[in-house]
């Protein structure tokens, strides 16, 4: 790597801001409400304008995207970049300067843990990245409960196999559809596989979370056009096991924490020991 | 917002083009083993070059920014501007093309769900976006696996704020350490909520959340100069629960993610139906 700068990569750098900084005051811009910071476009070298311009997707193009992503670099990877891209390709800066490589880290639930679900995490990061704080949490949190109580891949994703209309080919038969109930990657994976006797390491396992990166990023996609329509509502209801088990834990007698929104149950089984 | 750009704004920008990318091309690379893209800086309107330059921080700096950004944003946006900003500050662009803003969402495991904590979330991001893959993977395994078995948050912290030197005192008394053996946002503070005694709500609690943001944020900073050095080797040893249950659940019998890596029993207690 040199440590010069040639005087062609000076214009080249110079025409290019201008190009995306117009591009990206083109595009439509969320966040309005508050806590924006700054004006669009990466022109200087402070910090980066937040929240950046969402541009309405096609849910369809970005499932695929998503499905497709996820043989190119994991779940993760796969959901932010699906909507990712489309802005890079559509404006330009300031999304092109952000690397979607740095969320391939959410694979496998964080680095093979099992935890968040990484089309979920990938997803978060991007709806984070184009809508501000308080907004991008209740679309966050409804996409999250949709995950975990909606059978996936969704039927769409398996007419798209029929049809072999995805952009890889890799598995195309139809795929048994399960609720994950949860939104961590090992109890998402594994009670699907319980469900269906398919082996987690099997082709069909693997074809199932690449359609379930598509399905996440699709429905970011109708989050987040919603939300730039101000249309978007919040449906999601927490399970009644987190209100029943909240209405004391939160308060006088419990140290739990009360803003979780997992199905209690999933991990406290009846047989677990209660204090109370 | 205008839809035009002046030329003092067209100015500026050409400006900081160019001694951003000096900056860049002057700090230390990582992930020349394989997965780089591309050349450092953000030169043109092209995908972003990746991984970005790491530069060695310096981790009780660090540490310091965490606790703050707790305070300024949660976790997940805590331990990612903690280690970003510096890069900000010191280097400019590409960083200063990423909104730290972005990991808000991951603040209570996931805008508030309880799933992988937000302060594991916001560093491995981070980490993700200057080292490649394979070698993100295993840095960030490591942080969380150190993160599990480690009291938290550090004696070190503790006497960071005895001294008055965190950058913001809002709870300056020593608190109980526990190990959370867990990577979950709600298994790290129900636990420690339980074994403390201190409600979730307490301001003991988001000072241990605030505290812990600064040890996962300086713990990364060790982890990432080590792989600087070429001196990081994983040390941290999977629960023999993971090991024990795996050696039929990843095999003819069981269908179980084969990758995860935390601890079964946390969840799946000795009472919980084993159908072999």
């Amino acid at each position: 790597m040199s440590n010069q700068i040639t005087r062609k990569q000076f214009l080249l750098g110079a025409t290019s801001v201008v190009a995306a900084s117009l591009g990206a005051v083109g595009a439509s811009a969320m966040g309005a409400d508050g806590d924006r910071s700054g004006q669009a476009g990466a022109i200087s070298g402070a910090a980066a304008a937040w929240p950046f311009p969402y541009k309405k997707l096609n849910p369809d193009d970005v499932r695929k995207r998503g499905h497709k992503g996820y043989y190119d670099g994991g779940c993760c990877y796969g959901a932010f970049n699906a909507l990712l891209q489309p802005h890079v390709e559509a404006v330009g800066e300031p999304f092109s300067n952000v690397p979607p490589q740095m969320m391939y880290y959410g694979g496998g639930g964080g680095a093979g843990w099992g935890t968040l679900c990484g089309a979920l995490n990938g997803a978060a990061a991007f709806i984070a990245m184009v809508a501000n704080r308080a907004s991008a949490n209740a679309l966050i949190s409804e996409l999250f409960g949709w995950y975990t109580e909606t059978a996936i891949p969704t039927q769409l994703s398996n007419d798209f196999a029929q049809q072999h209309v995805f952009l890889v080919n890799k598995y195309d038969k139809a795929l048994p559809q399960t609720a994950s109930g949860s939104p961590l990657c090992h109890a998402s994976v594994s009670s699907w596989c319980s469900a269906t006797g398919i082996k987690s390491s099997d082709p069909a396992r693997l074809e199932r979370c690449a359609r379930l990166t598509g399905d996440v990023a699709a429905k970011s996609v109708e989050l987040l056009s919603a939300f730039a329509d101000s249309q978007f509502r919040a449906t999601y209801i927490p399970v009644q096991s987190v209100t029943g088990c909240s209405s004391c834990h939160a308060s006088a007698i419990g140290n739990v924490e009360p803003t979780v929104k997992m199905d209690c149950q999933s991990c406290h089984k009846d047989n677990w020991r209660h204090l109370y």
